[in-house]
């Protein structure tokens, strides 16, 4: 289903697992394909901020893409179709949403001012309306919603069938629930922040990759006056994950997350953070201060952000010292 | 088209211009007239505090209502229909909007979590999912899109043909442009604060009356801890104004409300502002003190703020002391 929208593109397939297991690729795509033999070998000891057994090892594909943009996908998700029936072009739209403009500091209520048919509604501020430029896309799911497992559990039948024809921007200050099953980011921008932390093998937590990337990810945006865009494009979403290992991965973070909230929050970086990478090291700083009393775990993930922004400098060096072109708005 | 909609609720009817003019209510409504002669006659000298020639008159119906939830339209707005082609019932949503509660402080991407078919997706904090009492339900427009001035003359024939299936809250610090064509309000929960200021005749302003009202009500709904919902319903707007007309109402406007912007959103209200009268006395405080600079203009409007408390608590004496029931949340 995907070749159509597929194959003009770069592919980084990030094999999690058993790496003596042959993964096929069909014929026809211009891809690299990573096992874990691959991260140890190009990584050496600094593979240990790559987690095993989780989708937070796709990240290692963020760092040796050497392209602007990044999309990222589940292996469970499928080509949807809007309401007229036509298959969605995900990567076009993601594209689409990178390549305009953000609002993050006042709200638009005719959703995104830069779509076709829409603009800034009358009481919008005119200083505000050239934006800023978007770092993250952040797309939805049709048919199976991105339920916790509590909440799978609760309503198991439970499908997303409301298309909603809109992206917009998530406010500064705001933040958001990021999701990793379709997602698409400007690498040049924020792609140091796109870290999915220590989950699945040997942790004490799954499944909250991506929102721990989403968490840092945004307060960043928000310093360095980027914008985060989330609403269409729709992927198809195939099968629900099983609930009862989803609780086992999960239910750390589900109490955890009422202590994570608050952190970033109220989490501000210094005005010389001009840099996604000093941003983030700042961020595993605070981290390390202000959860490392939650758990030990906190701890040595603030160890392995350190350790991500090492290996992502190591393999991209000309983007270690890069400051943000629009530089911090605060 | 209304009539099945509107029958069964009450009313109120401000009829701006010469009031010796007769308006003529079909049959079969339950309704109240005010006409100038009637607001004079109420408010004695406070009725200085109402505009006249201009929408914002209609905040005089806000205030003798005796109803808890209040549905303001514009007189060009008719019923809209769904995509499928089903009339829109306007109120009924709206109603629905404000019976359910809002989320201001933490983003859910699958947008209202309180509607049919919706909940919040995984990463939300399962602290906040009690949500907070909805006191603004802020409905859209199909068809001519409610643009200021400038944007209109130079999109004069763009139309609004998005139907977006969605119901939002716009989160805790973020403002947005309140627009008065589709609005609904819990009056006891923030009444007092959509007063739609001084426009029109005698006034160097026009068409800012429901933004006014807007920045005044989010600063005081995010101190109090209320929520402000837009999106559905949809109404058809069906006629622009003259744009060379709105541009002289919109003028000083559009450069004052660069100034207003950051005033808003920097507006800090104390702990004990636990009413919505006290918030507002506050924030009349704060126009004088920091926008009389601007133009002696906010002068007047800060002293009309105070007198539009005064009448409001005049006609309705028993709110003039109660306490919203959940306090500030800071």
């Amino acid at each position: 289903m995907w070749r159509p929208f597929f194959q003009p593109y770069h592919l980084i397939i990030v094999q999690d697992g058993d790496p003596s297991k042959t993964i096929k690729v069909p014929d026809g795509f211009d891809y690299e394909l990573y096992n874990r033999n691959d991260i140890n070998r190009i990584l050496g000891p600094k593979a240990s901020c790559i987690s095993f057994k989780d989708s937070a090892c796709r990240c290692f594909g963020y760092m040796v893409s050497k392209k602007k943009y990044i999309f990222t996908i589940d292996d469970d998700c499928f080509v949807a179709k809007d309401p007229s029936g036509k298959e969605i072009n995900a990567l076009e739209q993601h594209i689409k949403n990178l390549l305009s403009p953000s609002t993050p500091f006042f709200f638009n209520t005719l959703y995104d001012p830069y779509q076709e048919g829409a603009d800034f509604v009358r009481g919008y501020p005119f200083s505000l309306r050239e934006g800023v430029p978007t770092a993250v896309s952040h797309g939805l799911w049709l048919n199976i919603p991105d339920y916790d497992a509590p909440t799978q559990l609760v309503k198991p039948l439970e499908r997303n069938t409301r298309y909603v024809d809109a992206i917009m921007t998530v406010p500064k200050g705001t933040l958001f629930p990021m999701c990793g099953m379709n997602l698409a980011f400007n690498r040049e921008l924020i792609g140091p922040a796109m870290y999915f932390g220590l989950m699945g093998d040997g942790q004490p937590i799954g499944r909250y990759d991506d929102m721990w990337a989403g968490w840092c990810t945004k307060v960043i945006c928000d310093h360095l006056g980027l914008g985060v865009k989330t609403g269409l494009p729709y992927i198809w979403h195939s099968k629900a994950s099983n609930p009862f290992v989803n609780l086992k991965k999960e239910y750390k973070g589900i109490y955890w997350q009422e202590e994570l909230i608050p952190f970033f929050q109220s989490v501000a970086l210094p005005k010389d953070c001009a840099t996604v990478q000093k941003c983030y090291l700042e961020l595993s700083k605070q981290v390390k201060a202000k959860l490392g009393k939650v758990d030990d775990y906190f701890n040595k993930l603030a160890d392995a952000m350190v350790t991500w922004i090492e290996a992502w400098d190591e393999l991209n060096p000309s983007s270690a010292s890069a400051e943000v072109a629009n530089g911090p708005k605060k």
